[in-house]
Parts: structure tokens; sequence; C-alpha cells
């Protein structure tokens, strides 16, 4: 595995053999065990190859386990029904993915997590996804959506409500009914 | 410090000084330092005393953070807004502290975290408050709540979005109006 020059491009597939390690360990092995050196280890690479792309572990782990909500592409279809159970669909997909069920309440839990990735991290939950979703408002006939509703809140109400879905439902006992989240904020949405 | 024999109440002192300093080191060294080695040391007594009370680390650190949300008294007010706000307030403030803050993504990024007690905790935190709820929503008038939005995904709804709130909104960089939550929600509840 050869290393580059300084100014030459980095081996891409070093970033590739690292970041899939971080995946399957994540998912098979847990929070914890997704160390720098166990990712070098699985990988085949030196924990410094590792550190010279990443700082640290948890900016490594939120690379690895980067969901893409920042480039989510959902054009609006004019109908709301169909869109609102399309975000929600997104956002329940994205959270219950093994490596996102390990990565994700890992990194909440984390300590001093004041870094910028980590910052990022959340912030692109929210906030790459509100242009989207102000579109798909804008986009239904205006009986749907009263102008007086805060997007910000909705959608915010719409990820909490995947967050909980993921996270904390499966232990309720109770049945699992997608559709529900949508038809409440479609509710809150009416003039 | 003095341990009892069979059948003879344990030492309450024992129990409050490892919950005491599980709490404290929550609060201050965060969910991995928080073992029960550490806990042991800090409240003064033996490791064999804290596992003759806990099978493991883990209901331990359930039962120290135990939000008590299995217990909340809220009696309905009549007024749907006020009641809704108090729901919503209540959550945010369960979440909030610093105990809460490290235990509860802590205890959802453990893997295998399938322990009763576990389960129980993530159980209470909806199940035990939905009596309540549903008695919030019958004592206000029918103009107000439409009988066919189902409580238990308003409820969902309305921690989704204390979670949301708590462990991702401070770093979007947006105002915190904690009143948009119960808004919303309460115009979903409109006939």
């Amino acid at each position: 595995v050869s290393e580059t020059a300084l100014g030459r491009p980095r081996d891409a597939r070093i970033d590739d053999a690292v970041l899939q390690a971080t995946r399957e360990l994540l998912a098979e092995e847990g929070f914890a065990a997704t160390t720098v050196q166990s990712v070098a280890r699985r990988a085949g690479v030196g924990a410094s190859a590792i550190y010279r792309r990443w700082p640290s572990r948890l900016e490594l782990i939120v690379t690895a386990s980067n969901p893409g909500l920042d480039q989510l592409e959902i054009e609006p279809s004019g109908d709301l029904v169909t869109d609102l159970r399309r975000f929600v669909d997104t956002y329940l997909e994205k959270f219950d993915s093994p490596v996102s069920r390990a990565a994700f309440p890992g990194l909440l839990a984390v300590r001093g997590a004041e870094s910028v990735e980590y910052r990022a991290l959340l912030h692109e939950m929210g906030q790459g996804v509100r242009p989207a979703f102000r579109a798909a408002l804008a986009a239904a006939p205006p009986e749907a959506v009263d102008p007086a509703v805060d997007p910000d809140t909705v959608l915010d109400m719409l990820i909490g409500a995947a967050l909980y879905r993921v996270f904390i439902h499966p232990f309720t006992g109770r049945s699992h009914e997608i559709d529900d989240v949508a038809d409440v904020l479609l509710r809150a949405l009416r003039p």
C-alpha cells in the first residue's frame, strides 16, 4: 500500500478500505469496539495511514457513518401526502441501518463532542434537507398548507419522530405504523 | 459500611451513595468513564457491594439515571394548550440534565442492550405517561380534539420532538422555541 507525497492525490483505495472496515466494525461489533487500531487491523493498513486522513476516531466514524442527509434529492411531487411520506421514509431508512444504529447514539454519547465534524454531522441531519422540505410545502396547494406554520419546526418534529421510531419504538411493544407520522404532520399543516 | 444478612433490609445508605456517585460520574466524566470500579471508588464501597445490588454496570446506570417518567403526575387542566406545553416541558426537563445527556445516548449505543431493565427504561419513557396523556386529551373540549387522531402517535411525536430539541437542536444554530412543538401538535389535533 503506497502513500503519496505531499500535493499528490491520496490513494483512494486506502480511504475506501478504511471506511468500509469502519462500517463493518460498527455494524458487527458496535461503537466501543470501533477503534483506530481495530479498523487498521481489519483494513490491513497502519494506524498512521488512518491518522494521516482523520484526526481522530470520532471524525473517522462520522465520515464512515455519514448517512448522506446533505445530498438528499427529493423533488416535490405536488402531492403533500406523498412528499411527507417520502421524507419520513427517507429518515427512517437513514437511521435504521446497522451502521447508523451503532454510530449515531455512540457519537451523541461522547463527551466533549464539540469538534467541527461532529457538529457538521448533526447539523446536516436537518439543515441540508431544509430547502427540499420547504420546496415540498411550497409546491402543495394553498388549502393544504397554512403559511403560519413554521416549516423548520415541522421538519424538526419529522426527524424527531424518525429518531423515536428507530431507537425507542421497537421496545414499546406497539405495532409500527409509519404513515401515522405523515398523517399527523399533514393535519398540523392544514390552514 | 455494614452489609446485612439474607432477609434483612439492605443498607439504604449504600444504595444512596452508589446511585449518587453514579450520577456524579455520568455528569462529570461521561458514560464511558462510569464503570463499576470508578463508582465503587467514589462511593467508598467495594465493587462486590455494587454487584450484590445491580447485576451489571448497565442496570446500575439505568437505575441511577432513571428520569422518573413512570411517575409523572400531570393532572389535566382542561386547557389543551396548557397541558401540551406541560408535557413538552416535562420531557425537555427530564432529557436535558447532565445525567440524562450522558446516560441516555450511552445506553442506546450499547450493543446487545437487551436486558429487561434496559427495555424497561425505554418503555417507561412513553408507556408510563400514556394514561396521563390520554386523560389530558379526554379533558379537552370536543372542538379541540378529533377522536380520529391516535394519541399514541401524538405522544411519540412529542417525545421525539423533545429528543430532537435536547440532543440535536443545540447544533443547528437556530433559536430555541419550546412552544412551537405544542402549537404544531395542537393544530394536528383539531377536528
